[in-house]
């Protein structure tokens, strides 16, 4: 289908070509937080910030701001943004298509001459992935004030996140509470496969999931393999096979409810791990993720009751479930929501509802401010890999619903 | 009980400390062939060898040999061994309890002046456990013919194995045919809990097993965990579980079989490993052991079929089995087990017959000469562990029935 949209998507091409080219070499694409690579990006994108037109600067977090004054700035920010750093190995388009989608607002707005009443800042966020210092989200974080102090001392190659900050151009030392921001959108390629097998253009994101990570430790006895017989056995794999298959059982029947549940066992460690000793040991790290929290809750009560009956069945020990992180669902503006719908009708764009799994910068956003997202559909809803593939005309699309929304922000329609 | 043996618990005991006082000192207890302490261990066995009589020397494939004449040098030689290297952090009775308990043997028949019409040489054989070159059994294979030639090349900690042998005395160029080797005979700790749990002396072994390992590879896909709904995965730890069930189930069947059979899935790594990714492959190794070879065939037959249908159900792709090594089980003589059991009944050892699940330097003198062995309790089945534990007495007891055994054969009786 050829629409025709008030955005460019030929520049969002080259804004996503561009930064694909600023990777280390030997693993596209990889521009990790905090990394030579990650500040080459972020020096590209500042001379497209201005090129756009935009008063660019790096607030105390590190993050990248570029900022279109508005006729009434007392009126308060609308801020669009999203991440421009990668996970290793990652693809061009996580995080890369809402920075993209968000500058090209801005373009889209200059392109038509519109001066809105309100401050636009486009927002490239400090490390949204996990970085090198194993923490996520430190740009949001320190933009709303809820990066916590202690986090500041983190070493990881020779730096500790402190100066990471300051390197970036931040202040680490300053504490930031920003009490202008009316509205905060991001765009984001959905990293499921949902949008693109019901062919629809947008998901506007109702909730991001809370994230609730479980270890869970069997301890079996490492016996001889040969020599043990098959009844004398306390096999940890065999009682970490059926609480993996427990979890995956749980996790079905809460998601075939109505809203999003997923648990995932990502990290699974055997020891000792050798050819002929029975194994003795499994730690394994179940990540689980609801749009409502009492799915939450009948999860963990529902896995602690099934490992210990699972203990009991195979003679080995599992301790009590112990909760690693736990963060809870985050809703979007419910007005914000309504905004999104109907930019999507003006634009054009075939939409549903749909929570995100993901975490985003959105969900630090949005606890000091109103804040909402889209999703546009990925290939396959792969991500995190350099296959990680989306159609620039979709993003343009869904930038057309940002703007369509930012537009009617800045008059006050409907929120 | 308190019984009037021929042979000394407390040498026996004095054998054990010594050898276990020679160990890397931060892990006890560890002395890996080719190693400085296993040379230092063999140099005190050489010395206690020589202090009970015997005429020591070293043979071409490395094997430390004690020989006490026979009054007919004609009629061959009994031999009498096991090894004294052990595993990283081991235990102190994993093939010393068997070179001690032979060399009291000769120490016991040097007390009561008897002269064997045989030669009869007491054996350290070289490296039996998986050495710092990855293999076992050197010395057995080595004096047996059964040494591949290409392992000399083998490399590790800057030594090649065939450096290895001669520095501990061999001479590894050479090839070693033994065939005045009448019979063999080898005392071991149980390795398993059957013999304890069944207040027994003494296990006659019927076989060693047949050792088959199977790698098996299991690919899904790589998908993020937060947004990934449940039924569009392809969960590669989810349908690995389901196949250690599988290998469990099944070898829990063959066990319930009149021979010995085991499986285990020893090894199990998984990728990438990341708390926030759906699994995406799973390689496994199993380590299956059989007394009776259409077991493991039956095994073998029953996994191929198990793993297609896990995969057909699961969505994953599974490759076909693939076997790594293959060995046979390997039958001890008819002839010597019938002696060793009138031996038990002489030496009033409480005994079964017994399949070994371990490998042991017994399997390849087997295919040589006749050869059985005889297995001691060891504490709670517990081995390769710094735990590991036997009582001196149950040793001596041991000896005492392969003194009564070589007494027999000697003789000619029954063999």
């Amino acid at each position: 289908m050829t629409r025709n949209l008030p955005t460019s998507p030929a520049r969002i091409g080259e804004d996503i070509e561009a930064l694909a080219a600023i990777t280390e070499p030997d693993r596209p694409y990889t521009r990790r937080a905090f990394t030579p690579t990650f500040l080459k990006g972020r020096e590209w994108l500042t001379a497209r910030f201005a090129a756009a037109g935009l008063e660019t600067r790096i607030d105390a977090a590190g993050n990248l701001i570029g900022r279109r004054a508005g006729a009434k700035p007392d009126l308060g920010t609308i801020m669009l943004g999203s991440h421009s750093d990668t996970v290793p190995d990652g693809g061009r388009y996580d995080g890369v298509a809402g920075v993209s989608a968000a500058l090209e607002v801005a373009r889209a707005l200059a392109d038509q001459g519109i001066v809105l009443d309100h401050d636009l800042e486009i927002v490239d966020f400090l490390a949204e992935e996990v970085s090198i210092f194993g923490v996520s989200c430190v740009g949001s974080r320190g933009m709303t004030g809820q990066r916590p102090d202690e986090w500041l001392a983190r070493e990881a190659e020779g730096l500790s996140l402190k100066r990471g900050i300051d390197e970036a151009g931040g202040h680490a030392a300053a504490t930031l509470t920003r009490n202008d921001i009316v509205a905060f959108l991001e765009l984001h390629i959905e990293q499921g496969p949902v949008l693109e097998a019901e062919s629809l253009d947008v998901g506007v994101v109702t909730a991001i999931a809370g994230i609730t990570r479980i270890e869970i430790v069997v301890e079996g006895r490492a016996d001889h393999a040969g020599t043990t017989p098959m009844g004398h056995r306390q096999d940890a794999l065999a009682a970490a096979s059926w609480i993996v298959l427990a979890v995956e059982r749980f996790a079905r029947e809460l998601a075939s409810g109505p809203a999003h549940f997923a648990a995932t066992v990502g990290e699974f460690r055997m020891e000792p791990n050798a050819a002929n000793v029975v194994p003795a040991k499994v730690t394994m790290l179940i990540d689980a993720r609801a749009e409502d929290r009492a799915d939450m809750d009948r999860f963990l009560a529902e896995l602690e009751t099934g490992i210990q009956a699972i203990a009991a069945e195979t003679g080995v020990t599992v301790a009590p479930l112990r909760v690693i992180s736990d963060n809870m669902p985050t809703p979007c503006d419910p007005g914000l929501l309504d905004i999104l719908d109907a930019a999507c009708g003006t634009a054009g764009a075939r939409h549903r509802r749909m929570a995100s799994g993901a975490g985003h910068d959105t969900a630090w956003l949005a606890r000091v401010t109103k804040a909402a997202m889209i999703f546009v559909p990925c290939a396959g809803g792969r991500s995190h890999t350099p296959e990680e593939s989306a159609k620039v005309e979709d993003i343009a699309l869904g930038a057309a619903v940002l703007m369509e929304a930012v537009r009617r922000i800045d008059t006050g329609e409907g929120l």
